[in-house]
Parts: C-alpha cells; sequence; structure tokens
C-alpha cells in the first residue's frame, strides 16, 4: 500500500494505543512492525490459546488479525481518530499448528471513513519455516469525535 | 432449526470436547445450552478482555460465536466425526459493551461434509438487558478419519 | 427492524431510484414490498440466469439479495442520501432451483453512516413452496454529498 | 498458486463448462486466461449492467468474480468434479467505473473437498488504465457422484 516509515508521532500514538490493547497482551501478542498502511503481530503458541484438537483457536489467530488489521488502518488515520472493527471474514485455510502466528496486516483501500484490510495469518514452525493458516478481509472505520470512543 | 433434546451420548460428547477447549476456558467461557443444531456460550466480562476503549474485543466475541457455532454443528455430527472452522465473518454492531457476551448458534442448513451456521452475540448489562452486538455467519466442516484430527 | 408502513415520499424515492436499476430490471427482478428497514424482491427463474448446471447463477441470487439489502438500508436514509454497497458475504445453502427467487432483507443495526443488513433468498417452486436457498450479510453505506453519487 | 499451462484436457473440461455459463455469456463475459489454479475473466461494460448510479451493480462484478474463483477451483479437480460455490465475500473498494471489469482469480490454498480461492476485481478505462475495484474472498467444493450435479 505504501511505503517509507511512519511519522514518529503517528509511530507513538500506535504504540501507545497498542499499549491499551489488554486482551491482545493477555494472550502474548506483541507488535513487531508498523508502518504506513501496514502492521505485523506476532503471538507465540501457548497451550491456553488452543482448541480442543491442540491447534490455535480460530478465535485466537482471528484476535491476532483484527488487531493488526486496526492499526495498519489506524496509521492512515488522523490523530484524533480512534479505529473499530466494522466487520471481517476470515478463512481458515490448515490448523494452526507452529511456535508462534504471525499476522501481517495491509490496506487494501484507504478512506476517509472507511479502510478495507487484508491480513494474512502464518503459523511459524521452530525453524522459522513458515505457512499461510488464515486469510482475513476486514473493513475498518475511523471513528471522531465520539465521546464514548477515546482515540487510538 | 431442530427441537427436542440432544440424546446423552451426544451430549456428552459435547461437554468431553468443550471441556478441552483450553482457549475458551481459559477466557472464562462457559456452555449454558446445548441441543440439537443449537448452542449457547456465554463469556463474563474481565478487564484482559478488553481493547483499547474498553470493550469486549472483536475476538474475544468472534472465539465465543466461533466456538458457539463449532458446537451448534457437532451436535448434527456422527460420533466419529470432528469439527473445524472452514470460515467465517463477523459484523460489529455496537461496542460490546457489558457485564457479560453471550454467543446463540443455530444451524441454518446442516450437511454431510458442511453446516452452515448463524451466531448472534448478544452483550448483557448487570441487570440482564440484553444488545445484538455482533453477528456471524460461518461454515463448518465435518471431518472424518483423519489421524491428525481427533473426534471432538 | 421496523413495523408500518414508508411514509409516500420515502416509498417514492426507492421506486424511483429502483427504476434505475438497469441491471436488476435486465434480469428481470421487481420490487415486491418496501417498508421500513425491509425490502422484497423477486426475480423469475429464465433460462439466461443459469449457471452450467442449470441453477440460479450464485451472481444473479446475489444481486438481488444485495439489491434488497440496499433498499433495506435506503428506507432509513435521509432523503439527500444515496446508499453504496461496502461488503456482502453471501452463503449458498442449497442449488438455485426453482420457478423464481424471492430476497428477503431486514436491516439489523441502522446507523447514521452504515447499515448491517441481513437478506435471505428463497427458491420458489411452481406451487410457491420455498427453500431457503442463501443467506447474506451486508454493510451498507449512506453517502451524502457526493457529486458523482447521485441521491438515490 | 501453480504455474505453467493446463493440460489440454482440462483445458477443454473448462472450456465446455464455461460454454454451458449461460448467466454469465448472457451478460457478456470471456474467459480470457486459464491456467493451473488461476482464471482470468473479462465483462465489457453495457448500460444493462448498471446500479442506479450508472457504475457496475455489484453483482455483475460479483457474478465475474465468482465465475472466475470458481473456474480458477475447477481447474485444480479431477476430471469427473463439479465445483459449486460454498460461500464468498466480497469487498467493494470504488465503484465500479469502466469500460471493462476484469477479474482475475486464484487459488489459495487447494484442498479435496474445499479451496479458497481470491478473486481481485479491477475496472479498466478505455486507454485500459485499471483500478482495483473489489476483492472477493471464496469457498469452493468439489463435488464428485451427485446425480443432480453433472461434472462441469
Amino acid at each position: 500500500m505504501s511505503a517509507g516509515a511512519l511519522d514518529p508521532a503517528a509511530e507513538r500514538r500506535c504504540r501507545e494505543s497498542f499499549a491499551r490493547q489488554a486482551f491482545v497482551l493477555h494472550l502474548g501478542g506483541a507488535m513487531e512492525e508498523i508502518a504506513p498502511g501496514r502492521a505485523v503481530l506476532r503471538l507465540p503458541f501457548r497451550p491456553e490459546l488452543a482448541q480442543q484438537h491442540g491447534f490455535f483457536h480460530a478465535g485466537a489467530l482471528t484476535t491476532l488479525a483484527d488487531t493488526a488489521a486496526g492499526y495498519a488502518a489506524f496509521t492512515l488515520m488522523p490523530e484524533d481518530g480512534a479505529v473499530l472493527t466494522v466487520e471481517f471474514k476470515m478463512n481458515l485455510l490448515r490448523p494452526g499448528r507452529g511456535a508462534a502466528a504471525i499476522a501481517r496486516a495491509e490496506v487494501l483501500k484507504p478512506g476517509r471513513t472507511l479502510m478495507t484490510v487484508r491480513a494474512d495469518v502464518f503459523c511459524a514452525a521452530e525453524n522459522g519455516a513458515e505457512q499461510l493458516a488464515a486469510t482475513m478481509l476486514a473493513t475498518m472505520m475511523c471513528v471522531q469525535g465520539r465521546a464514548d470512543v477515546p482515540p487510538g
């Protein structure tokens, strides 16, 4: 979508907002990269992230993908904007098996109000080899001036 | 979709499978009801389930909805079947605010291999008043005879 | 979603807009009902609407569902608003076989900018018996003041 | 997904099946390319393909994308297989304005029963300049041995 680095103020807004992402942090997720229109998040596997067969639960992968998609969009929003997820679709391509999940999100189409974002989720083996485990197509909304939704 | 109660063996299979749902249990989710083609799950709010604005994270609501949808489908599967999520779409209708989230899933169309399932997610205030917060449309798959995917 | 009849001016706006729906009209679609937050469209089967197996093409059913969803949303928009489809997901539940397809759309959540709409598509046999053939979950947007998108 | 050309028998199956696509042909769609796991379809604009604002109707773009996605999947199926659309999600990124729409589909994950396919829809101006107008994420199913669904 975009090239180059995020300006320092925008990067700070992203990092500060991410630091308030209680759920993602509780799961162990970390922001690896953030750039204009792009974000990469990583989530190490832990037994408590599994579903009944021992793989990453689709909900954990979705949490990661949705959050990456949200921050990819957030990088392109004005500084008083807040990002809300309108909707997403997630296709699970393979069982989510591996030492970590990595979500790479990219804004396909920025807009003043809405942004369409794609996020691919890869599962990485101990040796670093990655396989595409899931893909998300999401719509993010920029909200401004709503008292119940603070910026971030 | 269906009426009546689940037969005892099917209910036991569902309960035993749910008892292996490490991620959902870790979040505090509980199975409230299970019936042929239907499942209801509940998730009390906790600060660690929140996103940056203090509402339920979409990923937590999705985890609940996906799991409810999976068990709604599982009730209609043969006893050696395992349920895998093929894909879902989730629309977030309102900020997920409340004392608990409740996912009510119903199979719209059962099939031998694929089942289409709808799951509505409500957020309940302390006084029990509920509002529709999100709705999911999902495709579940019945897998049989795959060594890497045990029944359940 | 809503009860009662549409006020005459809103109904006229819907009917006038629908009369400009070249594609839907070309396929033979007709608006059967329009009410606040709801719309019903009908499309008689014709051989040129079929896919390779002789059933309604998913694209024809989607056209009907998307249009019904759009007008369900449009009934709740201000008079200078135009409706644009942001996105939709469609699950095909059964082969689209029958003498006609009927799309019934209902706004699940109205909003000033975005509306979430569900549309069910039924296929009706010659004797009128209906079966649910597909279901759509859609996001519609109200656009105002865009010179390239006239009201309607 | 895949490289190289389709073997002649598979290409003939695709072309013969496409020749029975009454709806797509009625709209004026043509198959431009077919390769293992990939398909490209083109649809010239005509006034009867428009919605109320004069752009390509989302349903026409969806028909093109769904059909391209179906044939991308079909190239990877056994010769007695038939392809059915399970579901798709479509995000409309820009008004569908232009002299033609082009759908480019690619299988993201092949499977014996299910295939996940992405299809991007571009609108091309008279001078050939293309813009991404929509993107689809779809699930296709391979059906074998169903008397009511002939191969193709």
